[in-house]
């Protein structure tokens, strides 16, 4: 399959999923948090259900997610470059019957997806994601990833609990210095926080990446704390778990 | 030092600390989560500061501060003979300027102890805790301890959030399935959970045990995770960690 790249593209591989997957430094690579929610999310496999990615960027989520389960999945994104890269992987990879990829803003899906309809969401939202194309300043740039000036923590939280039907999984993936922000506007929007697993980028380091699971209208309390899962070892190496999440078996969820 | 021991009591020791501390099956016998309450909190050394410890049962976590701090630590627990076998172990220990223990009700210190006044609190709070000495049930005993009865959780972050002095730090253990109620309760009496370390009994296995540190009008996020602590190693042994925390060199807070 010849598929066009435009400026400043290059196609990477998602090795255990056998995916390749337009990447662009311009707009917004997909990294490590993309392949471990991927893994940490559980999808109805045979069951029909509705799955959805949000913030889906470059798509890599939601093509991970496609070795997972043999339901569809609508990936969901704000910036139409990212949405043309990744419907131009769907080609690449003749994946058109498994994922599909919409331009939307996640907070105004009225009239695309039915309120409480949705079984699964995933997603990597833009706490570090270039806003636009082109600022005038790096400082913008940084404010605007941090401060979540396109989609407020507490506005995609919402926008997840109104599209979820009753007992829907979303899985997050974010950074642990917000958890406490993250726990309490769950809880705020009744999509309660059940599964959580830290990352640590080396053994003995604290941890800079976390996935979590909700359930839409779950009991109260009850959060199971995975273990830790590091990504190097002492000699800068994977560690065997990262190497079996990026190359290794699939396991189904 | 001779010390009357009574009925059911032993004694054991404190390794690292060199402490003897008097124990009984009967009421209630310190544990793991006591001696990983004690390292892990960041206690004043040389500065003049107020140190209470909650719930202090038969007093381990505040002889284990004893030897982190100069200053003097006092210990608050409500049952009668908990607070009668630390007040022996102190004179065991020849510990008298360091430690004292009074009988009373978390929820009921004032006229005892001044609000918004103290330094640093730690609290091992009852949740398998025996709330009485005789009891007509063992469903009754678990039901109490497990709904905490005796001091819901909500009125022990009450209860700390009106001790502390403006930035004071308080130290808890508890369980991982209640991480979600202690974020949001705290949050509603402006402790601010600060940094967390799970406990894993082996590697591999969910968190079993979680340490927190709040800060009384902490700032809101920024929480850390700290690295996973694991108690065994693949062969049933202390880890290396677990080692040096019973038995090791001390570290300071």
């Amino acid at each position: 399959m010849k598929i066009e790249l435009k400026e400043g593209e290059r196609i990477d591989r998602l090795e255990r999923e056998n995916i390749s997957i337009i990447q662009s430094n311009q707009v917004f690579s997909f990294s490590l948090d993309a392949v471990l929610l991927a893994d940490f999310a559980r999808l109805p496999h045979t069951k029909k259900g509705t799955i959805i990615d949000l913030c889906s960027g470059n798509g890599a989520v939601a093509f991970l997610l496609t070795a997972k389960t043999n339901n569809k999945i609508l990936g969901v994104e704000l910036q139409e470059r990212l949405v043309d890269m990744a419907q131009r992987t769907v080609v690449l990879n003749e994946l058109e019957d498994k994922v599909t990829f919409i331009q939307a803003d996640v907070r105004d899906l009225s009239g695309v997806i039915p309120k409480d309809s949705v079984d699964v969401i995933t997603c990597n939202p833009p706490y570090f994601k270039v806003a636009k194309d082109h600022l005038t300043n790096k400082l913008d740039t940084y404010t605007l990833a941090r401060h979540e000036v396109c989609l407020p923590l507490e506005e995609l939280l919402q926008a997840i609990s109104g599209l979820l039907k009753m007992k829907g999984k979303a899985y997050l993936v974010h950074r642990p210095d917000r958890m406490a922000d993250i726990i309490t506007l769950a809880r705020k929007y009744h999509i309660e926080p059940k599964r959580v697993q830290f990352v640590s980028p080396k053994k003995g380091k604290e941890s800079n990446i976390m996935m979590i699971e909700f359930i839409k209208n779950g009991g109260l309390g009850g959060m199971r704390i995975l273990p830790e899962l590091v990504v190097f070892d002492e000699q800068g190496a994977y560690t065997s778990e990262l190497t079996n999440i990026l190359f290794g078996e699939h396991h189904e969820g």
